[in-house]
């Protein structure tokens, strides 16, 4: 994969900001892969992140593929700049059980403003992955402010 | 609010469902409101569920939204059927900062198999609430099965 | 409703942006209502329209619902602007069947960037609307180029 | 790519229902190719098809990405079922200018009731293609009615 549109810092400023999401350290999510323009992070399964079927909740899902769409496009975009989720879209395939979710993130489109990435969710059992959702974002690069610093 | 197309035990089947989302007890989450067709969830800010610029990470909002829409679905089925979401989208409107956020969710159209609902996130401080989110999500039935008992 | 947020000329703008679309001609559907921050279109049924069980193509429901939604957006920005569509999702709710559709959007959120904007479509029929789609769209405000004159 | 999943006549049942959109014949869109679980629908640019700055409008690219899609999910039903879009989401990524544009479906995932498919557009000129636009869609298999027959 090229570094093309990415500055050198890219992966220390992704993991930096990733280091700040404290609810990923709640849930036990971790960054697994940085590269400019798309991103892996995996979730060991908790029993505290279900759902009523013992499933981890679709909200879950979402919550790291958001973070991996974002860090996807955040890679990709100047070092003085902030990203917002504009709006997201997720299929949910199939129930979320395994050892672990991974979910994977890249960039489809980017523009000055805007980045579309799609991602997809990943149950992994034993080695094996099943996919269980996927995902179509939009992100926005706002310049940084105070209260947007990454 | 009509109860029609609502069994008179909704409000106990909802409840017991919520009880059993693990997730909800983990991020402090409580249901506030069950009525046929309109459900609303309440979570008090905390900031070990903030992205990196200390707002509430949007999908954690997106959770409780998902998890009234399911609700407000579920509440007009029969006692018998299990509910999944097949899909949603959102958009975030503002940073979701506050006191404490509330989803609210009600049925747009139910079908035999599929029911849409629309929910929409609010920040609350002080007593005046912010729109912070908007949901559009298809929720399946699907009949009871040993893994997927409400 | 309030005029807010639109300058004086707002209508004469959309509907001259709307005069454009040749695709509104081609299809016969027409604007209805212009109101700062919402619009209305309609479209007589038409069974050149028709999918394969002979309700309105949920594209041509789509086609009708994104022009709302883009001139809703559209007559809150300052005149200079021009405006494009980033992205919509849609629920198709019933057979888009009647005497003729109606779309209607509003603004949900406006932004510099960004407007959220929704919209409901209804057939119609012997006075009696259903609805038949809901919409849920983001559309970008961009500075007029001559290729992107409205 | 295997025929897993599509009976032996998919390719008729798809040609015959195609037929019967009267749309795709109304804004010169064709079927370009059907495989099991694929399908490429081809539209060439009409001046009368165009939004206002004269790319082919959003509503129309949705049009043949969203038959794309429910034919690619149709291929790989049981012959006496039917057909419907329960909702879809697109990203307009550029501007739909081209010779052509392309829409080419695959299903993700495919179940007894709902298929997830995704499609993508592309314009192409002189035998270039860029993308302009990705969607992702819900389709539900019915089974046929008088009043629902492919």
């Amino acid at each position: 994969m090229s570094t093309k549109g990415a500055d050198e810092g890219f992966e220390a400023r992704v993991r930096a900001s990733f280091a700040r999401q404290r609810v990923m350290d709640s849930i036990g999510a971790t960054l697994t892969r940085v590269e400019p323009g798309a991103i892996e992070i995996a979730l060991p399964y908790r029993a505290d992140l279900t759902q009523q079927h013992g499933f981890i909740h679709a909200g879950i899902v979402a919550t790291i593929l958001d973070s991996a769409c974002g860090y996807a496009a955040f890679s990709r975009m100047p070092p003085d700049m902030a990203v917002l989720t504009v709006e997201y879209k997720i299929n949910l395939l199939r129930p979320a059980k395994g050892d672990r979710l991974i979910a994977r993130a890249r960039v489809v489109r980017s523009g000055k403003t805007l980045t579309i990435c799609a991602g997809d969710a990943f149950a992994k059992t034993n080695g094996a992955e099943t996919a269980v959702a996927t995902m179509l974002a939009t992100v926005m690069a706002v310049e940084q402010r105070d209260d947007l610093r990454q």
